[in-house]
């Protein structure tokens, strides 16, 4: 909680991609390849501008091979 | 990973939203009226029936009072 709050879960989840992106070399194409998604809708996602759901959260957390949780968690988590 | 990938996220997330509200001793329409939420949507969520979305993920969390990485949290978390 606390300062926590002011950052959206959107937010959170939106970051979290991009770093783990980065870490692993990919293009915001290979991740939408690797995912079954579209380039354009990652490049939203990391943008905070789109309402991701949660099959789709599980899709993007095994094109990245991270845990679904590692993608939502917080600085306090 | 292992027998973890035969659950979905979304049958994770229907189990750990029904097992803390009853936890807390809410109905569905308690959780519902915390969140903002329709009690009818709340409990196709908790059938799996629906492709919920962070935004709500979010809204579910904080009526529950848990972070929502403890929503998406399967046996291996």
């Amino acid at each position: 909680m606390g300062g926590a709050d002011s950052t959206t879960l959107r937010e959170t989840l939106a970051k979290n991609i991009r770093l783990v992106r980065n870490k692993l070399g990919l293009s915001q194409e290979q991740l939408a390849d690797e995912a079954g998604l579209h380039r354009t809708y990652i490049g939203s996602i990391e943008r905070a501008e789109r309402n991701v759901s949660v099959d789709n959260i599980e899709k993007i957390a095994k094109a990245l091979k991270v845990k679904p949780t590692d993608l939502l968690a917080g600085e306090d988590d």
